[in-house]
């Protein structure tokens, strides 16, 4: 078998996901870069191409072209797959025409702008047959797998609460004026109409349902907009009630001063309960109604098969952010190397459109809560 | 100066709160028990005081009995005031008599079971003038007080965003059908019409406004009545909004599996935050929007001149949970003693009538939001 | 029964020690202050009595007059016990003069400055019958309770490494010259001939013992004596061979800038392993040769019976190194109270003389190792 | 530029190391495999390549095959260099080869089996001006940097106590004699004299060198072999002094039951101490003699700017041991580089023969002190 060939819209040397998703892909020595339109300019995209030893023919002006011109070539040469690494309004055309030309795709979250972009994705999915993967990295964690697996295997009995929290501080700096550039993420026409919740609340959202194995039925949002003339959240405190039962607090923010990336997620059941905090992402701390507090580790003693499967160096030596991106790209590169082979196997664990669905809701339903004082409002209409 | 002389209300041999009032009143040599009534019998009180070495005779079959009585000693004898550490439903009764009657009073949170009796207890003390002291011991840590000095001397800049969490496990074993009796805290003719609030939620309450020298305006609540039969909630889902501006979470059970006393607090402003965990208590985090994170700990660098000052021992020497009560009964006796001194001092730092009607008026608005579906309920009516 | 009846030598009003000794002995309500020779002079002896409620007829000029004044006071109300809180060349003489009298003894550690007079008391022990505690508090510490019942229960296996440190950093300021008193710590004709190792270093020994159920069979030591003029060792680095066969380290300093008081050990067998640190003292990790990793709490699950024993509080509320120290005058309060009673039990879990003998001649061979050029040397000649 | 062309000796697919290696270099997309000897067969390593999509015909049955053959392609197909990813007793032949034969050297740790060997090695790399890099990957973490950059530039003060351990529990189940198969680490053909010494020692020794920019003078060594027919050390505990007068303590372990890879160093100064620890390797805690305790993160807040510049994440996006390997063959990709189109740069901060030579004199010395029952050994003699 050959390498999978990925061609890249967004991510032109210099961006933080750009190069994050290159690392993360190539990880594994999986897939190669092969095209892509990375830049606003096709100089530009000719320039971070030289710097990823990428041929200048396969740098291309624009999504559209290259989307276009790979198709033309033929099929031991042209990309496989898309991957999108661009701000929030440039990902539902990208992935639209690259499924409606027979190109697999990886996008970033959140999927869409808007919920009707979102399920226009979820049908040409379904229609086309293509693979979509939604880089929720987290999800890609050992420790959260465990955490998935001791809910699936009943571990911690029936789920009745949670409590999670993705705290930065980052736009701290933003709302005391002394940020020099405004980022994008703090702009409607392109973050969309959540601002935190877009960004971060969505991997909150869903890290819950991933490790709970639910859904976010309806929420109960009161958002922040800190600092002077901020339109979109950059704080909420959220109440959560789940298609389980369980119900719960989300807590989030993108001013919450000294944070880093304070991705923190607690599961309560009637036999236990899981911990696993981002910042600390190789352990998992597991409280037990009957046995003193245990800390699980990747490829530490007693994980499940699937959790120790994914661990590419033995326990105590720390895989990260990136290795836990990395497992996103690997579990799709292999659901896809299995269909260029003609395999069929049980889709891997990666997420995909349906949690890009999920993800738009819940910004969506966030919103409207919030605008009529936190009322409850479902996530599916 | 003798030592000031305490009545005991409640509090009979076995008890877990009678012996964390008798240790914390005793630590610093300034309180001795001379009377009580701290049984339902009088047989079982008299078994009591003499395991507590007092005399049969100041060991009475009521609170009744016990305030009439020792009232007619002389005054170089007779208790200087009560302690109340009783279910909850007991508290008003003794607390008011005891007042009426001339005796300071110390008591256990919440202060009443309803939000009238709070009011009668505040209007008699501010009638009386006398001295009374609800004890949220968990404002007695040293780095409870630092966390407070640091909002007031602004050196977390504006305070807009709170966490706060107050998890126990130890009821699961009764969602479980499993105990063997039924604590009175699960019944409301005891609890009041707040299970979990009550207990822990009013901790919680307290804690977070004693920190930023503010209250909680308004709550939504979504409480959980977790395992077949039950009546009182026992978890919690709340949003805050703080008369400061500030906005939050509350996440409260005593059905979170496995947890043991997790009460932890967030306060974030737009220069810092700081993070407060009562099971690590001699730890205060501080996280900048300029500097590298910082721990602060008891007697250790840089506290503040209050804080320093009721460590009892150098630092890295932990002082814990009864070193922390004591300090309520310290700064109490401190006051106490003024008085009978005839020295005037401004009121030590201790959680009063005050703080006990915002107590009862944070169960009656949770309780009352959750009824209506988490609508947004005020404290002050 | 009674209360026991206390007599201090040593301790005045504002000495770290004395408040701690008084704090920790009268925590449990079983003993009582009756009498001191607290400081150099009656008239502030007179001083420290009155402050702490005593009457001055039983407060005296010196240990010599307690003792012998004491002596003729009628059964009923002379004191039972003579505690010592001097510093360490203050502890011999008081505590042979005691036992001659008739009296129990409880005494700071290291016990004496030599070997030989450590052997004397030893011997008076034996001789008299009376009771001598060693205060190494932290064996009161319910998670080295803990640590020592899985080793004796053979849940580690066989021990066979051990790491321990004790650093603190508060004598840095004295090698930068910064210090404005020189303490009695850094004085030979008071400390002895050891300094970091008669302060500290005989807590981690005691504690490394106490924990494996052996001793220290021989060091091979490289001491430190950082800073200009600097007599005494304020720093050690030693290795350790045990009796049980088990080889160590043990690292310990007076001048670990910014440490407090990181007392840490831990211990390796073939089975697990355990962690304790007593800055964190809540908490005792286990690591498994075939188990995830688990943390034991006071009062927690799982714990062994004679542990969870000694909580006064349940899990989750930290009891802290008062707490700790209480034990000791606990578990020697019991004793003294079953042969007041004329009751026979078996003695109580207290460090005693024997401990003491152990930790002077730690220090001796310590310091005789490292005028050798760390050449292994044996604590028993 | 083009993509530095690497050729692999050992690390065949299954290989933990091979696989670190090859993700390691490849992470920031400057490195590419294009040949290797990976296996002790021709048909294996022929296998392996092709796993790597590696052509057939650069596959090589041998490392001296491998290096004639490379030999004699053209400049711009050739390999720049080797990595060789065996164990110990395979490293000198191969290095000498590669270095004698013109190509640059990255060779896994300990450099050789002998001082003699580790010495003709740093000769010929003096006298070919080829590269060569010794992977001790610990110094590639962020927060290893900024500990030596805060010796460096004066933060700590004086350095004078050094605390390192590295413990791991893997070799437990054969002391238990459980494990099925003997690792060539307990073999002294391929492990060389040392064993833990060799494995994880010279990390540790590597480590405290690099961190205080000091080298150790001198070892007392009390080596443990346990289990049944133990031929090499498997635990250590050794007494340190250090060139620049620091001393202290190394505790090593291969048979630390339940430790995972428990690297901890920590450093104490005359104004400052750090800490760092592998398993937790995104925080450096700093102390001080008169600041709050702080903890820095890789690309937080007041790292030096060499520090920042090696993240390749945002703060709060964890980093692990990948990337840190991945550091080392960065600066030895850029130096190569450098040398490729013909730039004077200064050496970037990698691990080299000096390095490796100190590696082998600390097995050296450790082995002979221990013999001699611990007496004081100089790494150089």
């Amino acid at each position: 078998m050959r390498k999978l060939r990925m061609g890249m819209v967004g991510g032109g040397i210099g961006s933080f996901m750009g190069d994050v998703h290159r690392k993360a892909s190539g990880l594994d020595g999986m897939i190669e870069l092969v095209c892509g339109a990375f830049n606003s300019s096709l100089e530009k995209t000719i320039a971070s191409g030289k710097a990823l030893y990428l041929p200048e023919d396969r740098c291309y002006g624009s999504y559209q072209e290259m989307i276009e011109k790979e198709k033309q070539l033929p099929e031991g040469e042209r990309m496989d797959f898309v991957t999108i690494v661009t701000p929030n309004h440039l990902h539902f055309e990208p992935a639209k025409m690259a499924l409606e030309n027979g190109f697999h795709v990886v996008c970033d979250k959140p999927m869409t702008l808007t919920v009707e972009e979102a399920k226009t994705l979820e049908k040409l999915v379904e229609k086309t047959g293509l693979l979509f993967a939604l880089t929720h990295n987290y999800t890609g964690n050992a420790m959260v797998k465990q955490a998935r697996a001791m809910v699936l295997n009943g571990d911690l009995g029936a789920i009745y609460k949670v409590q999670v929290q993705y705290l930065q501080g980052w736009m701290t700096a933003e709302v005391n004026e002394q940020a020099k550039i405004k980022p994008w993420r703090a702009d409607p026409t392109k973050s969309g109409i959540g601002g935190s919740l877009a960004d971060i609340g969505t991997h909150a959202e869903n890290l819950v349902s991933y490790i709970t194995n639910s859904e976010i039925a309806e929420v109960a949002a009161d958002l922040g907009r800190i600092g002077k003339d901020r339109v979109l959240d950059n704080d909420g405190n959220i109440l959560l009630r789940m298609k389980n039962g369980a119900k719960g607090t989300m807590s989030i923010s993108q001013v919450a001063t000294g944070e880093e990336n304070a991705l923190i997620v607690k599961i309560y059941g009637s036999k236990g309960s899981i911990e696993w905090n981002q910042e600390d992402s190789t352990k998992l701390i597991a409280k037990w109604v009957d046995k003193p507090q245990q800390t699980f580790t990747p490829d530490g003693i007693a994980v499940y098969d699937n959790v120790r499967a994914i661990s590419r160096i033995p326990k105590g030596h720390p895989e990260g952010y990136l290795e836990a991106f990395g497992n996103i790209y690997k579990a799709f590169g292999l659901h896809l190397m299995s269909i260029l082979e003609n395999k069929t196997i049980e889709k891997p664990d990666y997420p995909s459109v349906k949690e890009g669905v999920n993800g738009v809701e819940f910004i969506y339903a966030a919103v409207k809560s919030d605008k009529e004082n936190s009322v409850w409002t479902a996530l599916k209409a």
